[in-house]
């Protein structure tokens, strides 16, 4: 039982900025003079597409999106945009590139076979996925429809310091990294992000496309994943995850508070910047991912054994240290420091090991 | 501007019990001594998958769903399950029947046509939806893979008040009336419900299958919208959305505080009442709806003229009385009084009304 508020170092869902959440409590049932909750809006009344305007522009404005591309927030998270990317892109040469570089952008690629040939342009599990492939190392297809890449591999913990350039328009999952750092949206044809890790609560993607992408679906498309008819009805053909947007409304605030996306990546330095330097200064635990691949959101680590894994993780939590334990698929430990982690959180977290390094030598 | 809460009469998202949303205010940044708020919480986390199973068993239980029957917390919303039912049934015969009796079924028939033949077993249009066709008037396939209605039809406020017998499973759109009265789980193969209206924020589908259905869908069935994986998974194939559960949960613990479904129909009985016994003795208001299709949940009327209904609208909303607009497609007034709607709003309207018929002879 904790009286307080405690860190949260979950992969996702993952912690919200506790002013978003004094906010949204202060105005849960009541919003603006509504006489009502966000919650309980109509969807086409003023006040809700007051706060859906405001949201979808904050998000142009802090992530720097072009003309050239429309904003759209569908339902089914990232997993629902894998099945979306290949069905409404795919179709123009029946085939798709994807870069495989951990669990996530092989689950899209798998899910991507359902609607056309994909052809994989690197798969980096023969180092477990510790590692980012050189561009150069791509093995790029000349009639790929699209070219698929995850930005930033929770469950390893490497992270894309580049995108890469193709012949096709670019896809990338920014789910577990949107947000964090400024990137080259024109660069993408799509870009997505399931928004439970660094926007919103969970259920929901937030998605960017590039207008001259659109109207290329397959006619089997069901209508939720279509990004023509998501355009065309500006998000609104039906009813949208209205408390979702509001506090991802309420998020993109924070950050533009903060400093917007330079205030961001500075936070993401200094966060992931102190665990690492700890652990490559370390005797007891070791990082995952190879150097110049790391992920500045989720930084993965273990000790030698399982068993000091697991007790580093118990104590942690009894410290108000949680969820420190890493994906069941790769075990070890996971630290997960995304946009709302605060500063003070990771200092805890760095303390709490070198206390443990101390004691169990 | 009210700084009182209001009696809303939107279809959705609609109201939410007071009380449901004053705990979740007070739980927001702490949940249950968890040290967090429950959007903030993985959903693989011991906290959180006890709020899951807690809100599964008490939807279990209120519903009394049988155990040949599993229950789904899906993304997407009704028009998610419009492509769902289709894809993950239809494939057995090719076919399947539709009873069209308002928009949101002549919608659901036009998704099912992307994956299979359609066949319209009613078409209310012939009488602008106002009634609902008798049993022995829908005209079933002898091969259709499923038989699909949408019991309660917001737009026009029709009602089904029987469930349609057929030779293969019958699915039934659920969205606006579920929780308001006892159903018969056992007669459906499928029942399905987006959220908003009468169980939680928007942004979900709860959705009740029959076991025996489960592995029929077509291959091209966007992961999301597999049946067969979400209950393998027991909804968590990918992340969930989260809140909306755990809103479910608390309106669910509602429901059950104040009779159940037996509490439910008494009072959606009392509502509906008021309104549909100063309807049928007014001189200025009509029912749109006729007699024996009337909808419990969704009371739609008019004045003689457009201009009266829109001053109508307009003097109620000034009363704390809003979103009592008719839908876009056919104008008029609508009043939804769904579970949440207190049974003091109905009167508070009824009392508007013979005021403004005084005022307005």
């Amino acid at each position: 039982m904790f009286t307080q508020r405690i860190y949260n170092f979950s992969a996702g869902p993952s912690m919200l900025p506790l002013p978003v959440l004094e906010r949204a409590a202060a105005e849960m049932t009541n919003y603006a003079g509504s006489g009502m909750s966000v919650m309980e809006m109509s969807h086409r009344s003023k006040a809700f597409k007051a706060v859906f305007d405001e949201t979808k522009a904050l998000m142009r404005e802090i992530l720097s999106v072009p003309d050239t591309h429309e904003i759209l927030f569908m339902q089914g998270g990232a997993t629902g945009q894998f099945a979306a990317v290949a069905m409404n892109l795919m179709g123009v040469t029946g085939r798709a590139d994807y870069a495989v570089t951990g669990n996530f952008s092989s689950l899209a690629a798998k899910e991507a076979r359902k609607y056309g040939e994909v052809h994989i342009v690197c798969d980096t599990s023969d180092k477990n996925h510790t590692y980012i492939p050189r561009e150069a190392d791509l093995t790029l297809s000349p009639d790929a429809a699209y070219l698929h890449y995850c930005a930033n591999n929770t469950i390893y913990g490497t992270e894309w310091d580049y995108v890469p350039a193709a012949p096709c328009p670019v896809v990338a999952d920014m789910s577990s990294n949107i947000l964090s750092k400024p990137v080259d949206v024109a660069a993408h044809g799509v870009i997505y992000a399931g928004v439970q890790k660094n926007m919103a609560p969970a259920g929901m993607a937030a998605v960017i496309v590039e207008k001259s992408l659109l109207g290329r679906e397959m006619p089997i498309t069901p209508t939720i994943l279509s990004y023509k008819t998501m355009v065309e009805k500006d998000s609104m053909y039906n009813t949208p995850p209205t408390y979702n947007i509001y506090m991802l409304g309420l998020v993109l605030q924070w950050v533009k508070e903060m400093g917007g996306l330079a205030g961001m990546e500075e936070l993401r330095e200094l966060r992931a910047g102190m665990l690492y330097d700890f652990l490559d200064n370390s005797s007891l635990f070791t990082g995952c991912a190879e150097r110049g691949s790391r992920s500045k959101m989720n930084v993965t680590f273990r000790t030698a054994s399982p068993e000091l894994d697991a007790k580093f993780v118990k104590e942690a939590a009894s410290q108000g240290l949680v969820s420190l334990g890493g994906h069941r698929i790769v075990g070890g430990m996971r630290a997960s420091i995304y946009n709302a982690m605060p500063v003070e959180g990771v200092r805890k977290l760095v303390a709490f090991m070198e206390k443990f390094e101390l004691e169990n030598k």
